[in-house]
């Protein structure tokens, strides 16, 4: 691309807007863009202006990313595993079920080849990524009947979208994809009997814990998700090179305060949803080893048919093992005895 | 502050120096200064140049917060707890025994208050801080011998300096002050028993495999330190806020980037280890539980007569509190299956 005669000059004055897929009611996952764009404007005297729109002020949440490749806006903020459908390597570069956590999903894109790999992936669609808030890991979601066994999954609907409902379906589940504002009247109903969204501080927004008992844990189809911030690449291209390192700049700050602002507001909600009778409950041993085993099987199926898939899983896969031989050592080691002291007060 | 005349125009030309605590060839630490200064030279078209120096060279590495205080250098790039001579509360921003993890550490600073606190205690010396930089949890160092007992570490002379060392002390260990490269020659010769450093990665670079056996894990000391850049808060303050918007932004992703890459690192180096014959060793419950009280007697002798380290030690564990009950739900058992799954193959 080339860079355009108006914004040739140095600091130029740009306004762009960026579409978001999330409401603004979700404050920290829809504020992790107004937070990044705050920054871009202190950064540049307000030359450079990012403006937010909420998911369907401008388009519906889950056409961000096509917004972007087709230039209708300059910029989204969105999880990339919505655009399944298109390909599901998109999956990857935000979280896959039993993928990396936080911080390795961070260090597999900054350090260990993801940000080559996803940016490659991500060219074919017009668009370069920035990892730009992480919500840690999410809960498994909220349940009408607990669930003990592979056999308590048979048949039950839930709402689980994109390519963790087809790791669910392999074991019995039958996944629904419903918008956010409709899984609580569904749930009420009892037409689902379970729905996924987030964690604690965003579940408790929803009101789930009024129509299901029961909230699982870990929500192992996202074990650190990465929310990106995509930009036309014909634009991004375009940027004065200050710009475009403004930009990388303003989304790793955010990357980091979204998972640090989640980790602050998560505790209290937890209490509070505790306090007020929901049942926590961890998946078992057979029901997490069954959907390991249904997620293997699906990564080859895919592989099989997809290389940009198989290059990109294969490589993710080989950077988990290494991050968890180390992982179990200091910090896994160092959490335990943390866990373990707190609980003897 | 007043802002000089030569910097009231928007983006001036401004060169400064900044004193690193570290040397080159431990190029992950010193190397989050430099990823942070080019970050800043990037963002301003090389206007705002941030020269890094390494410890030495132009005062000793642990002199870079006085020498930031008296404005012989406008930033350095150090670990705080470096400055308990002067006050123990500088060691609750980086890493106190049995704190946070990285992660929590970040969202302390970032979003619980640790900000506010921390620069306001900061202010006294002249500085403020920006996290640029986390090792994430360290290992607990090298020993000759194996310590399975508190009865083990009776005597035993360990490099291990600040407040762990305080803490070693009072469950008998011998704590000894010693530089970087006055290590390996001291451990060799039999002059201390044990000495801890940093991680697999900086730790193999400095040769300890070679003189002591036995690899001892978690650094329950250093659960996630902070690595900060302080500037002289005059000279921060009279910058334009365009300029202090980037420099924080810089450190922002410098603190990402010097986890990612450490994370990135860690595994060869442990594979490394292992297969050239080191013996990774856990510290046992009952040498974690004797530490574990040894810290929180020295807090309350500590808290006894310093008013600020009171403040920040009591929220800081409050903060723990709250952090370690969401953290054993999601995300430890997310991790706990990814890491036994793992072993399986």
């Amino acid at each position: 691309a080339v860079a355009s005669p108006a914004i040739a000059q140095s600091a130029p004055e740009i306004k762009w807007r960026l579409a978001s897929s999330f409401p603004k009611s979700l404050d920290t996952i829809y504020g992790g863009a107004e937070m990044m764009a705050k920054q871009v404007a202190e950064m540049t005297d307000n030359k450079f202006q990012i403006q937010v729109f909420a998911a369907g002020e401008l388009v519906p949440g889950l056409q961000a990313l096509d917004a972007t490749s087709n230039g209708t806006v300059e910029m989204c903020h969105t999880v990339s595993y919505y655009y399944v459908g298109k390909d599901p390597t998109f999956a990857i570069y935000a979280s896959v079920p039993f993928g990396l956590n936080a911080r390795q999903q961070n260090s597999w894109w900054y350090q260990g080849g993801g940000e080559q790999l996803g940016n490659e992936f991500f060219k074919k669609f017009g668009v370069i990524g920035h990892p730009c808030g992480n919500t840690g890991t999410q809960m498994g979601g909220w349940f009408r009947k607990e669930i003990k066994t592979v056999a308590d999954l048979s048949g039950l609907k839930m709402r689980i979208g994109g390519i963790a409902g087809q790791v669910l379906q392999k074991v019995g589940v039958v996944p629904q994809q419903l918008a956010g504002g409709d899984i609580y009247p569904s749930l009420e109903k009892g037409t689902i009997d379970a729905a996924e969204w987030v964690g604690p501080y965003d579940d408790q927004k929803l009101g789930f814990q009024k129509v299901a008992k029961y909230y699982y844990y870990p929500g192992f189809w996202e074990g650190g998700p990465t929310v990106h911030a995509f930009t036309n690449l014909e634009k991004y291209n375009a940027l004065p090179k200050s710009y475009q390192a403004i930009l990388t700049n303003a989304c790793a700050n955010a990357n980091s305060w979204m998972a640090a602002r989640y980790d602050m507001q998560n505790p209290a909600a937890l209490k509070q949803l505790v306090a007020g009778g929901t049942q926590l409950r961890p998946f078992t041993n057979e029901v997490l080893d069954a959907c390991l085993k249904a997620t293997n099987e699906l990564w080859a199926e895919i592989s099989a048919k997809n290389a940009d898939f198989k290059k990109s899983i294969d490589a993710m896969q080989a950077y988990r093992s290494d991050e968890y031989l180390w992982w179990q050592v200091a910090e896994y080691t160092f959490d335990s005895f943390m866990i373990r002291s707190r609980t003897r007060g």
